[in-house]
């Protein structure tokens, strides 16, 4: 770790201890003791500010709780790995998160009718409504991950024994969350692009009905897919799925706080986002949004009585089980929001820095891309069987070499020692970031002496 | 705000912002205009620590995001709300989550089989034997919630139409998860001390088996209840249920992480915890626990196999959803989890402090508890009807003079308002805390010449 962002952490872990003193304190100020333990600490703060400042001293604290070690990875390195690049947090983010940490902290103001939505001390029922216009549908929830969002909508909507179409890419959490309410998958093939077509949709849905005399009970298909990160053509396939009255489920985990969604001009009932992986949110954390003519189906207040209290908790959501996130990840998810709102409006920078690294890596001769190219996408699988996999077939450390070149020049986060088809994802990399990243492969296949075409 | 609480979250967000900027740097280095950002922030900080040290200064900073206060009530106050005690952070749960706050953060070191308590750095898997040993159970996973833990049971154990035993005082999340699941709960009543006894379980179960031609699928029992935190006998519950051979979960949202907990002595088969209400974890998290007789029907791996791919995601638990807690939430759990075995060592204190509250509490004649008394717990529920509320009734703030008045002395957390029956919660506080907050209460009532017994 460099030593400034080391000093940048020993500052940050200094300041919780000096919290602590606080939490540990009576109201009406500290004592003698705690005073002297501020003072100390403050001593200690003071010398890790001069070192940050000089740009010196060494490694005073290497593990939280004696086991933990610090995670710099953002800080000392540029991060190519494919799901975490729109999740990091914002600025906002981690001081939101430094603030409301604390379990219950979105609790302090609840009041009547008691559920989480509704909280308006921090603006947690305001933020409800704007994550439901900004991917313009009628009603939004918080969920602990995009998984949530699916198994929400599969409990309710899918009986046993039921089909529910997916892409021949579905994410395997779709398969578990139609698996959970009982039912089972039937999956869209792909066509020679890698992308599901609404020919081929409604195809397998007929299959479906043909074979099971029942017509599936939902749709889920993914905007962009992870394997490949192809954009398929929701729209067009929103359309067949209601020719059959099948509701459709949006799978925006790779979409929904990166890029433009409109919900209704795709004409889905469900967008489903993930805070975690494209929301700049703490995990798990996520959305569910629904069209008006299926929240009371999938948003089901609570019907249950006591037998014996006749005791009633009817605002509560039964798929929601109540209060959903609440604390430091929904904070996490408001603090960043505003944020993201914004690089929303940017997406398209966003796929020319993609673009832009994607060229200059097919200027090493072998290299490919198994993605739809030009890229749609910031998420690429790229294909290095005919470049830097020749060198990996010699090398001694074999396709750690290219791990071994790429994280001497502070680039992490492709996967270990693969070096046929891989993924990466530029996402919220700066233009100078790109280059450098760019630059690097170019630096590590000239070493090599791979061809590089011009 | 206190100037000096003001002045530490102002510290750690300009640290925030340094770190930002590294983060959008270039492994090799600050340039110039990044050099010049960091050097003003360095400044500002400077400015700040000076302010801090002096115990002067206004606020800089007051909203995050521009929209989210500053949450300063465990720094600036003494804290009673019933839920928040026990789920408050620790100073090491904060600094993991400065650290590990990012989205997916957990997933750098993610190599086969692909499972969250399966990676090793950091120490997750050997953090998920500890847990499993903790409360005394064969395997453990985290999980969004205790909600979430009753949910994976639910849906595993309890089909259409089956009944669920519980507590008269059973948690909405049971009624919910267990609605979900289409089952249908059926409340055991209390005794006099407001007690579930294994007696009255035995005969709910008859009661149910008789009208339904049907065992239980499930016995679900609150170790302490939310209402009054009367402490109810499990262990005996447990041989209840077991005589009917129902498999009987263990509700310890308000035990696990504050006292020992032994599963296997308590003769139960699930084990649920809450990260954010006892183990001083960001929300939602939590933690399920399961016999080895129990863990293959609820801890199920998916059998789902793609119709066309024949894709398997074979070690995914369907219940789980796969990976569950992939980042701060599960950071900030293993963070604290170091203190949390240590706490559990001290109950005994804990209850001891909460005793000497409540005994000086009802000095102040016409005040009773309404949870069983002496103590065994640090949640109480209490009735002022007799004292504070005869304040209220002619007070011109009613029943929110008591608010006031303890607000101004530096305590908060009490429900607004409420001079009846009402809550609280002494978890965590020092002895000279809850010396202070015991000498609040009289201070009000000699304010308002209420009677006090010596």
């Amino acid at each position: 770790m460099s030593i400034r962002v080391q000093k940048l952490f020993e500052a940050i872990f200094t300041l919780e201890d000096m919290r602590e003193i606080y939490r540990g304190s009576v109201p009406k100020g500290l004592d003698k003791s705690e005073e002297r333990a501020f003072d100390e600490k403050i001593a200690e703060l003071k010398a890790i500010i001069s070192e940050l400042e000089g740009d010196t001293g060494t490694a005073r604290i290497t593990k939280i709780a004696d086991s933990i070690p610090i995670r710099s990875r953002e800080e000392d390195f540029i991060n190519i790995q494919p799901i975490q690049a729109a999740g990091r947090l914002t600025p906002e983010a981690r001081k939101a998160l430094a603030a409301y940490g604390d379990g219950y902290s979105t609790c302090d103001a609840c009041r009547k009718p008691f559920r989480l939505d509704k909280i308006t001390k921090p603006g947690i029922a305001e933020f409800h409504a704007d994550l439901a216009s900004y991917v313009n549908m009628d009603v939004a929830r918080v969920v602990p991950g995009a998984r949530r969002g699916f198994q929400a909508v599969a409990q309710s909507l899918v009986a046993k024994g039921d089909s529910v179409i997916v892409s021949a890419l579905a994410h395997y959490t779709e398969f578990l969350a139609v698996e959970g309410a009982g039912g089972v998958v039937r999956e869209v093939p792909l066509n020679e692009k890698n992308l599901v077509t609404p020919e081929a949709t409604a195809v397998k849905i007929e299959d479906v009905i043909r074979e099971t005399g029942k017509t599936p009970a939902l749709v889920m298909m993914d905007h962009v897919d992870y394997q490949n990160a192809n954009v398929h053509d929701i729209s067009a396939i929103a359309k067949v799925a209601h020719q059959y009255d099948i509701p459709i489920l949006y799978n925006g985990a790779y979409t929904v706080g990166i890029m433009p969604v409109d919900g209704k001009a795709l004409g889905v009932d469900f967008v489903v986002g993930s805070g975690h992986k494209s929301m700049a949110s703490v995990a798990p954390s996520g959305v569910l949004a629904v069209s008006s003519e299926w929240a009371e189906k999938v948003l089901n207040t609570t019907a249950m009585t006591g037998d014996l209290t006749k005791r009633k908790f009817g605002i509560k959501e039964v798929q929601m089980l109540g209060c959903t996130l609440m604390g430091g990840t929904l904070l996490s998810m408001m603090a960043s929001f505003p944020a993201v709102k914004e690089r929303t409006l940017h997406w398209d920078d966003e796929v020319r820095r993609s673009n832009y690294f994607i060229d200059r890596l097919l200027s090493i001769t072998g290299s490919w891309v198994v993605s739809e190219y030009p890229r749609k996408h910031t998420l690429t699988k790229v294909d290095t069987t005919g470049s830097f996999d020749t060198v990996a077939k010699t090398h001694k450390r074999r396709g750690f070499f290219l791990s071994d070149e790429l994280s001497e020049r502070g680039i992490i986060g492709e996967f270990a020692g693969a070096t046929r088809t891989w993924k990466l994802n530029t996402y919220g990399l700066s233009e100078k970031q790109v280059h450098y990243l760019a630059d690097v492969f170019i630096e590590i296949a000239e070493k090599y002496e791979l061809p590089i075409a011009e």
